[in-house]
């Protein structure tokens, strides 16, 4: 059997007590570690798990998932997914390709970041469709996030944008000479995520967002360390020794919002004045 | 402290190593019993969490807060939820209201329907936003949620449609008398709301969806017996003996799907061909 097993969000015993037990007794143990990540290291989890992890990385997944799924027919297999195992397209790849080898699959859910988000006092049920932010290159700066967000702001609703994560990448000098070296591990942050924004409107000038539109900056959700910090684009391009270490996501507030969302927001604001003047002026309109 | 503590979607081992730790040491614990509800008994979850739990329902959580808050500043309280806590707008009025008495309060997050639909094999940002489906009267029909699928429809996203329940509800007749006695629990099923939205379509005539739209029925998301049933709304008006019990949701798609999707999801189909043809003619052009 491949069981794909969620981890939740923050640590070792973030796990269910059911994924944990499949962990406990799986024949082979992989850790998908390049969509996300938890916030602590493999030697936690293989010390509180009491068993040894493989570290499966994006080729690995996507170049050699038969390894992965070799004799899961007759073994158990535990592929352990940081959050939901849903919540990355890859994993369904790989539950095709155990489906063509006739391999039974079963998954055990947990918390992800989609969900997760909610502790921001945002309403799950208004929030459009989630989008994310890599990290620009001087000649890359993929912008389709805007028109997503854009439908989104039409018709009033919360953005979820997820930030890039670099994980085992090498340089292109590297690449190019064909040594395994890898850059360290690299974050985006929510003053990063809301700069690009910035940019991207500045660019395309259609008036989706600006620097004055609130949003909430949210690091480390569903950990004991979790943290939200409520503003403007423009306060949170400057947030990021409020909000500490990764990950961080980012949610740009849609008009349609409640003023339950409101008031448990506030907490959360650099700027409570500001809050709430742009709330009133702008925002809880249906 | 005040937990809130999400107890996921399926049975008493789905809660997390850290919720069931604070369950197990906390001085109350709170069932709430109204939104959602496990595939088990209290009996069974009291028997695991070797503890006495007292149900809440919507009258104790939304009226009578403050015993459930009772002392929170110095002992601990956990307060369990179905799903994931932020799941529901109620909750958050639960810690506003903590806030206000200067209660500490810490959530445990876990699988959500709102993540776990993603086992459908739909992408979850290829989702708009939720809706509900409540129970149509001979004289109470609410509507609002053909426009927020319209919304969602205008620009190819997804739709999950979350069902109605009905706990500890009184019948006119009792309520009217004062009889303190409550109706059979009931569970609206995947046919009861395809039939409801196809009722509202034809009352609408918006040619927002109609009997040829694909969807997925879903039953018992993240447990063992989950299941899964894809076809037209019509064909789904029939599909509740291949779903088999409680809970239901149900998914209408939208037209900027994936071939990964549609691959993904043809499984679930009760019709392949009717599936892959209408797919072919009215989804995943984008």
């Amino acid at each position: 059997m491949l069981y794909l097993v969620g981890l939740g969000l923050g640590d070792e015993t973030d796990i269910t007590v059911k994924g944990l037990d499949v962990v406990k007794k799986a024949d082979r143990v992989y850790l998908e570690a390049y969509t996300s990540i938890l916030l602590v290291d493999q030697a936690v989890l293989e010390s509180y798990y009491g068993r040894s992890i493989t570290i499966a990385d994006r080729e690995m997944v996507e170049s050699n998932s038969d390894e992965i799924l070799r004799d899961a027919a007759n073994v158990d297999v535990a592929f352990c997914v940081v959050g939901d195992p849903f919540g990355a397209t890859t994993h369904t790849d790989l539950i095709l390709r155990a489906r063509e080898l006739h391999i039974p699959v079963r998954t055990i859910p947990n918390a992800s970041i989609m969900s997760g988000i909610g502790a921001t006092g945002l309403q799950l049920y208004n929030f459009g469709q989630t989008v994310s932010m890599v990290f620009f290159l001087d000649n890359w700066r993929p912008s389709s996030f805007y028109d997503r967000v854009k439908e989104n702001r039409d018709v009033g609703l919360h953005t979820l944008v997820l930030l890039d994560i670099k994980v085992k990448e090498q340089s292109l000098e590297n690449m190019a000479r064909g040594r395994l070296i890898y850059e360290p591990p690299r974050f985006m942050t929510v003053s990063q995520c809301a700069q690009q924004m910035l940019e991207v409107e500045e660019e395309r000038k259609e008036g989706v967002y600006g620097p004055d539109s609130l949003a909430i900056g949210a690091a480390r959700v569903g950990a004991k360390t979790e943290k939200f910090v409520a503003g403007t684009l423009k306060e949170l391009c400057d947030s990021d020794d409020a909000l500490g270490p990764p990950l961080h996501s980012l949610v740009l507030l849609g008009k349609r919002a409640h003023e339950l969302e409101r008031d448990y927001a506030r907490e959360f604001a650099i700027n409570k004045e500001t809050w709430d003047g742009l709330w009133k002026t702008h925002y809880g309109q249906q």
